[in-house]
């Protein structure tokens, strides 16, 4: 699709055309992988330019991996003024359909990001640290007591909900609604109060 | 320790050699980084040599890595005879202990390996899936009925104790019997009888 002369776009709009072409290639590649030439190639732009907008590879790849995990974040967020049931389940169910959505990307990121460069890794782990608050506003929403160690399980139910939702069969009838309410029902065995 | 003329070793002795020598540089550099150069310098024998034990830098990686999983499998094996409980803490015991005698190795491991080599990845997979099979074995001593999907929670709550274990601070008093007892009463929660 690229033509002889790159198209005129603002700075802005340039950058994100560049963001979203990186996470395509992403859903088909690691992220050591992302070639900022075929980045470039798909824009129809020459990879100077591209540098033009990014300072570095790594920068593109850290712009990349924010705006995967921006999404995610976004499509987590409780609605204004819910409760703590609805928080929750907009939590659950953003999380696992932007990893329905986006499974190979997923993929990618929480299992490759971490590896390789720090910048990245660390863009991924305060995704995951935003998850993991989250699910610390949903206790305080339910108004129970604070089991020990809550800020700890939560992050550590972060890393069991990832694993549930990559491994969970895709192509059983109900498979989603089935998947919130194990994800939702094991969060209060972990953290509802004691019986 | 180098010297002019390497030792001669018997091929299995040196083997595990080189192994034994790449387990302690993966304690200080990512997998990616681990160095057939460096190990052969520190084991005192040409880069050519070591090509003799292994047929390539991946297949030396991979005997590194599962040579780290063996560890971690062998300790958190249940005593021959034990019941239910005495299985689950071999296993949570042993879990802990490898990870804090192991720290960055164990980080490289769980963190690093699944971004790179598949062949790696296929070893720390295998490994997580049988600290699974554990968490099932535990389960059938019960006695108790299986709730539904529990080899997916078996292997969820593995990622969650893999969490759970990084995070866990190491300065204070009692740390490793509260993070055991932790492990355990948090997974009786997600796999114990229904209430």
């Amino acid at each position: 699709m690229s033509s002889a002369r790159p198209r005129r776009l603002a700075p802005e709009e340039r950058r994100r055309q560049l963001v979203k072409t990186g996470l395509e290639l992403l859903a088909e590649h690691p992220l050591d992988a992302l070639s900022t030439d075929e980045v470039a190639r798909r824009a129809g732009i020459s990879r100077g330019l591209l540098f033009h907008y990014f300072a570095s590879k790594r920068d593109y790849h850290q712009a990349v991996v924010r705006a995967a995990c921006t999404e995610l974040l976004d499509r987590t967020a409780p609605p204004p003024g819910a409760g703590a049931r609805a928080s929750l389940h907009a939590m659950t169910s953003g999380f696992v359909d932007y990893v329905r959505e986006h499974r190979q990307l997923y993929l990618t990121l929480v299992r490759g990001a971490s590896a390789g460069d720090p910048a990245v890794q660390e863009v991924v782990d305060e995704t995951r640290q935003e998850l993991a608050e989250r699910v610390l506003a949903f206790h305080r929403h339910t108004g129970h007591p604070a089991p020990p160690r809550l800020a700890l399980t939560a992050r550590a139910w972060t890393a069991f909900a990832e694993e549930a939702v990559v491994s969970w069969p895709t192509d059983e009838p109900g498979a989603r609604e089935e998947l919130l309410d194990y994800l939702e029902s094991h969060l209060l065995k972990l953290i509802g109060p004691a019986d």
